[in-house]
């Protein structure tokens, strides 16, 4: 992190501002579905096996600072990123070429790259697929000069299961709240003026792009009534997330869902001689459902596989009729190599895919350099920035492989380069170290109350539908701010290390 | 109860429909704050000291069965109920022939007398009162006839903090939810029809009166903000019932509240010397609140007087010049000595309340009839029902004094009369047992699931806002339906015995 440009923020409250707020923030939350069911660190199975308790999502007791240009250019890009991942998605040679590097050494990517084998060995039968995206950034500043701009920098985008949609909308409302009711110290208002807290609009928005894949899915082949299929992980415990899409597609949509935990979906679903999906719920065993779309909210991680069944459900839900949320090649379009090779210095990708080539400036705008450790002319480059331990100071060293070890940081690159054989280099990237201002926050988890310094990832919401090469639908969705601790490495909430934000946004 | 005649209902219901329904219910309570705070027999203070943790408000599984005729009749009654209360309160003088029969017996009573005593010595600066109402009632079915129409019969008026507006419109929500979903079993189609799920409108309804207050005190006369003053208990588990009047009033009606602790109300208001009322937040010590109005969630019950320091404190929010809801009048017009004189055979009270004899005539028809057993002509009347052992078989004779001692019901009474001194006998009331249709349900509480025979009252709320001798507002507020298992002889969900729930209308 850069020393902080933002405006002194928050105040410091006194004890009775900390209770008034945190009774309005628990009551609101609970009042309005900000909610998780709580962890079994702090509720046990064995306590409440129904599961009816939930608690307040973990959340942050201030809206966080967020530069004002950075939050709209992440909305103004967000189009241009739903449709270089479109394009992605539907360029199977050129995927093929990201898949076949990570064949070796990625067994869950070429689990999934088999899965669209066999698919295609009996032909696909959906040529609509639908991507609710999430591209997350943090702000960057620029650390060599003390007045540049703050830019927006990715960290990753998310092609599966963007989650905190449902929560998102939640605690911008909530954050709007407490500032209208003047739980927030007077001294607050120097910096949340009247259009500074702009509300998330992810749970319609995220809502309607299922129901724009549901209504362009057509009628029923079946004689069977329509539905959306959520498949999600069991137990889940961020499930109001999931639910208040559900609500707004039933509500606001008309649209009916079933939720089928991952390993239920071949007790629970059949393909008929058509390949149309066909949901029957354990609940009304006699009435069927057509399943006109998948919305995985699980299947984006190996642990989602423990055994071949999930592998064999996955492949029965790709060969199906239904449109997925998303698609297999959309999945790996997400994967990190596609993210680094796009962002690899020089790299000829981009245009590829974005043939406008001031869109394409733009979204490169958007990366942090990342550069392979090889022998290309990028690698090279590489190995002199991070030799260097003056230059070295604004990398990060990361294995190749996803989850694969630690990261080494800034001045200890050198060092560890130097006792590594040459020829293992390759198996890491170097990537330019994102600065985010530095700021404060409090952060509430299970009724703790934690305060100190904060880094905030922005994610803008995308809703995207396409057929064959036609872009059916393509808008933003909304925003989620996430914050984290600045000691933590790790992020998400749902794994406990993190929480949902909204932004106040400053002038700078 | 007598023999149902309601049609065959809940249908039963497998484990897999019962897994789906429970699942469904407990997610969308939450997402929608359908929630109660813990007991601390389910969550301990130590487990959770902040108080994040919340529940599923203890609800039914389905609406319970409730006739259309006597459903519209409690509707079309409480204006007509909401002008008596009015009238009871403005009139004082015969209100204090009421309390001067309980000044000997019952020690709250006589407080709250000596409060309006103090507060008319220096004279009352404010002539608009608040009454918030909730009527309830219990169907009967005239045993002694096989096709008697059933009719609504009075259980009790509240006149003081009438719960569960805020949980009522949520749980005929979630009934009319789960029944869209389809989450009931398709036998459950025969009886819940397309129109049977009213919704109720309690939320908005009883935040408009109290916005309607609200904007009948006027301006601020101190110069401060004006603000709705939630008088509360501390710890109050039945948090969101209130809160979602809060929101509502705050987010549809524009209008500010607090809640103050009962005992915290000297610490945070003063008087001025216009005895305006004024409400120094705690958490904004340099900013001051004017209050238009004091809505009681606390004080109904002498547990919420446990020192002489509440009395003061109730004394100092009467004299001041916030409109009330209720005033000491109207909450004293709500006592059950009330109702059994209003109740009483022949008796001339009504007439004198309700001028317009065919409004008292249908308010009377929802009175069980209500005996002194004392020697006036309805006494001796009571006497020889009651020891008769044919005709006490429709009676409860109950002690006179509040909360004092059991019930003695039908047969038994003959026997507990004879051994009784007939000196003792004005001690008791006589009253005409209320005799519902049989029906079951399944009540879900803290996730367990109970089922079986239930016993439904109707709450219908009634807003009245007066000055001096003119009705400014009169309207009915939505409604309650509050279910407990047959067995139980308590009522009230926050007590734990019992469950919020909807109607599901059948004609009959």
């Amino acid at each position: 992190m850069t020393k902080s440009r933002y405006p002194a923020y928050p105040p410091d409250i006194t004890e009775e501002q900390a209770q008034f707020l945190l009774t309005n923030l628990n009551d609101w939350s609970i009042a309005h579905g900000l909610a998780v069911r709580p962890p079994p660190s702090f509720v046990s199975a064995a306590q409440d096996p129904s599961g009816v308790l939930a608690s307040t999502a973990p959340v942050t007791l201030f809206p966080s600072l967020f530069p004002r240009q950075c939050f709209d250019e992440g909305f103004t890009i967000q189009k241009a990123y739903n449709e270089l991942y479109s394009a992605i998605a539907r360029d199977e040679e050129w995927l093929k070429s990201i898949v076949e590097e990570l064949l070796e050494v990625d067994d869950f990517v070429a689990k999934l790259w088999q899965v669209h084998l066999d698919v295609k060995k009996d032909g696909y039968v959906q040529d609509m697929t639908l991507g609710l995206f999430r591209s997350d950034y943090m702000v960057h500043l620029d650390p060599s000069s003390g007045n540049a701009k703050p830019q927006i920098k990715q960290v990753e985008f998310n092609t599966i299961a963007s989650s905190f949609g449902g929560l998102s909308s939640q605690v911008s409302a909530l954050h709007k709240y407490l500032n209208s009711i003047d739980a927030y110290p007077a001294e607050a208002g120097s910096v949340i003026k009247q259009d500074s807290l702009p509300q998330s609009q992810s749970v319609p928005s995220l809502a309607a792009g299922l129901a724009a894949a549901h209504k362009a899915y057509g009628t029923s082949k079946s004689s069977n009534p329509l539905c959306v299929l959520f498949v999600v992980q069991d137990p889940e415990r961020n499930v109001f997330d999931q639910r208040h899409l559900e609500y707004s597609l039933f509500v606001e949509n008309g649209v009916r869902t079933f939720r089928v935990p991952f390993n239920k979906v071949l007790s629970y679903t059949k393909l008929d001689s058509e390949r149309n999906l066909i949901y029957h719920p354990p609940h009304t065993p006699d009435k069927a459902f057509e399943v006109t779309t998948v919305y995985y909210r699980a299947g984006y991680s190996p642990d989602d596989f423990p055994t071949d069944a999930e592998w064999t459900a996955r492949l029965h839900l790709e060969r199906s009729r239904a449109i997925k949320c998303p698609s297999i090649l959309l999945q790996l379009a997400g994967c990190k190599k596609v993210q680094q090779v796009l962002a690899t210095p020089h790299s000829p990708h981009l245009a590829r895919f974005l043939p406008n080539e001031s869109t394409a400036a733009r979204v490169l705008q958007t990366f942090a350099p990342i550069y392979p450790m090889d022998k290309s002319e990028a690698g090279l480059e590489a190995r002199r920035l991070a030799t260097d331990p003056a230059t070295a100071q604004r990398y990060v060293l990361k294995p190749q492989r996803e989850g694969g070890g630690n990261n080494i940081y800034r001045g200890a690159i050198p060092p560890f380069l130097a006792q590594l054989p040459e020829s293992h280099w390759p198996a890491y990237i170097l990537m330019e170290m994102i600065e985010p201002p530095a700021q404060s926050n409090v952060i509430i988890r299970n009724g703790e109350v934690q305060k100190g310094g904060v880094i905030c990832e922005l994610g803008i919401y995308g809703v995207c539908l396409w057929k064959k090469d036609e872009i059916l639908e393509n808008r933003e969705a909304g925003y989620l701010l996430r914050t984290k601790g600045d000691q933590s490495e790790e992020g998400g909430v749902a794994a406990g290390f993190g929480a949902v934000d909204s932004c106040c946004l400053v002038e700078m």
